[in-house]
């Protein structure tokens, strides 16, 4: 048999192979891509953008600390050259899992349906404004890139307009920044911004004394950090005041406009709120048809197969996967260790090999960053808070970045940032001298 | 007298101080402002974006290699330390020469009067469709940050839109490059895209062939980098050619759309148009209502003054300056001297010192660069073309950047991108997975 007959027959069997299609290319879509590397099937990663997003580190982009290319890599350059492998840049509306088919918007095709044997949906969250979506316009969410570049634009905007602004009145609100919202995002963000005010400004303004600057940190339960142990939340909360952070707990955001927040009942006037309250899982369940939790998410069963099709799995944040009574939370840890569960079960399924017991969660621990040199770490029953715990949170970042190139690209960021206390990436993208914030 | 006395009275002096308005954080404004570090004089330097671009290496965040922020750094970073220095954020809209005002625009308000004693316009150039601003929508030029990003999102775009396009004749319009204008800028980006198809997506893709794509280079006069050489072109031309770069001379374009290009007369189907082909200078002859040559520069007296106006300074791209009865070219080095030399006469005016001889450039010579490995020089009666010319180039480009840290960036991006042959910034960032680029 000559060259051409022995490639024809391979690329005939290939064909034959069952076919996997993932939704997302986050931790979830990504792991469960890279574990099925080796499985006797083709597999078509799908997502809406072009690059894998390291949203750990997505608050340094807002905050001018990193480049949004240090914490994004192409899905393609990650894992566009295994043999199994496609991966598609493309919307997919919906499922009709009756006939095993996701719907796929591309090119100038809406709603074209594309079979599967197995589909895999890790199609994450979205901000969640509680019913106000009309809060959205003007207080931003941080989940992607484009999401990190315009908050970052308002926040630098808004002391370049101050230092314009002879009110004093104006010149304070554009000075004011209210984080609605202290779970890790929001603290973190809040420490960021803080020190952007406290150092890296300071000495280039002429009239702005960005020290004088407010940042506001509010939660309407009665902790920051939540899902933290108290002890560490309180550590937290007590560096935030230290670095100059002003923090309102028990305080409910009832309103958000053009001139601030209504906190609490009562109007903070300020010209930059970001939205930092919570998530909202992707419509996977409505797709699908199926049971979901409150807040939207799909009950899984114990090996993260949506009940009545055992062929769709759904993992990461848009999953509720039981645990102990509780759902798991939505953090990287659970996307990416389901991930790689389900393509053990799939891989199993197809090769007549032992079925895997039940998902089970590991818990690696929980980090939050604030500021420089200080960070609340928790592993099982350790608990930690200041520097070291910063030093393990670095580290920790560095590791699980998918890039060893974002890894140099970010250390040298990290590094320079720390020593001179600049930040690598102070623009200001979108268009106009003439604040557009307020168009 | 005790110190805050002192205090008031070297603020009140300040006041005193002759205002100088600097329009433009280019290279010129830049060089400027700079040089009146310690002049007895207030400077005022206004842009409307918060940064200054390192615009010789632009082509290279438009083909993905680096990223937004390694080549940009904020104006008030460079320059807002200096004690006799204010940094604003605003829009310019006209002169009123006569009464010795710039009109601004800023937060609410529009045609702002602002007092000077000196103007120094530094107001750069943009894109020059000769008279198709049609063209614009279809054919996206490269001045910018926001202008390379959106090239960079057309390109890789359209290498993922193919990979999923079924149409063969589709797909190749869809990996059909043509750029329009084969100066420095139309040079580096074919030899940029080039390697973009033949080393870094190659192995990404499972449908696409990206070794098919073409990439087309068009010139409407008869050589390529007609500015230099004629040798040199040569060269140029025979490295394009070799790394798969089409090119045609001698031809016109007549029509752009979202389908292709029109070229000498005959249609070429492509859905990503860029256009290099020329710059119209900023309206600042407008704004003066003096004298301009055919493309809108102002012609400028030996001292880069405005006749009648000897407060007055144009320089840089926006300048018409007569040397050996030619117009200076629209290059860095220029903008850059002429900084330098009316800040040195403004200060020499005030100080009662020797004004200044006529402005002299000083030719530091050209480069071009085609693709890794191979660059063309020349400066004065010296000229090289090759591997060495490409480590003078690379050499030059990162002993110019403004920021000892993008120095540091840039390198490792270079180094990284020459070892791996990928690219660091290879990111969509413009919404929505369905190719908005046809919507």
């Amino acid at each position: 048999m000559n060259e051409i007959a022995e490639d024809q027959q391979a690329q005939a069997l290939y064909k034959e192979l069952p076919r996997v299609v993932i939704v997302g290319g986050g931790f979830g879509g990504l792991a469960a891509a890279r574990a099925l590397c080796k499985a006797p099937v083709r597999v078509l990663l799908i997502d809406k953008s072009n690059h894998h997003l390291f949203q750990p580190l997505l608050y340094q982009v807002a905050t001018a600390i990193l480049a949004p290319a240090e914490i994004a890599i192409p899905i393609r350059q990650l894992v566009g050259h295994q043999s199994n492998m496609t991966v598609a840049l493309a919307e997919v509306s919906g499922v009709d899992a009756a006939s095993r088919q996701v719907l796929v918007n591309y090119l100038d095709r809406r709603d074209a349906p594309l079979d599967y044997d197995y589909l895999i949906l890790a199609t994450g969250a979205s901000h969640n404004y509680f019913g106000h979506d009309e809060f959205a316009q003007f207080a931003p969410g941080l989940k992607n890139l484009n999401d990190a570049t315009s908050i970052r634009d308002r926040v630098l905007r808004a002391f370049e307009i101050a230092e314009i602004e002879d009110d004093p009145k104006a010149h304070q609100d554009l000075l004011t920044f209210v984080l609605v919202g202290a779970g890790p995002t929001g603290v973190e963000l809040a420490g960021a911004i803080a020190e952007l005010r406290r150092f890296t400004l300071a000495s280039d303004f002429r009239r702005v004394q960005p020290a004088s600057a407010r940042i506001i940190l509010v939660q309407s339960g009665p902790r920051i950090l939540p899902t933290f142990h108290e002890e560490l939340a309180r550590a937290a909360h007590k560096r935030l005041e230290e670095v100059g952070v002003e923090i309102q707990t028990d305080s409910p955001v009832t309103g958000v406009d053009a001139r601030g927040a209504i906190v609490n009942g009562k109007r903070i006037a300020s010209r930059t709120v970001i939205w930092t309250a919570g998530v909202t899982p992707s419509p996977a369940g409505k797709w699908l048809g199926v049971p979901t939790d409150k807040s939207g998410r799909v009950i899984v069963r114990p090996d993260c197969s949506v009940p009545g099709h055992p062929e769709v799995f759904v993992i990461g944040d848009t999953a509720a996967f039981n645990h102990l009574g509780q759902p798991l939370p939505g953090v990287a840890q659970v996307a990416l260790q389901q991930g790689k569960y389900v393509a053990s079960v799939i891989n199993a399924r197809l090769t007549n090999d032992f079925v895997p017991p039940p998902f089970h969660y590991f818990d690696k621990g929980q980090l939050a960053v604030v500021g420089r040199n200080f960070a609340v770490l928790q592993i099982a029953g350790f608990r930690l808070a200041g520097f070291f715990a910063w030093i393990v949170w670095a580290m920790v970042h560095l590791m699980f970045l998918a890039a060893r190139e974002n890894r140099i690209r970010v250390i040298t960021q990290w590094i320079w940032s720390y020593l001179t206390r600049q930040r690598g990436s102070r623009l200001i993208l979108s268009a106009g001298g003439t604040s557009p914030l307020f168009d």
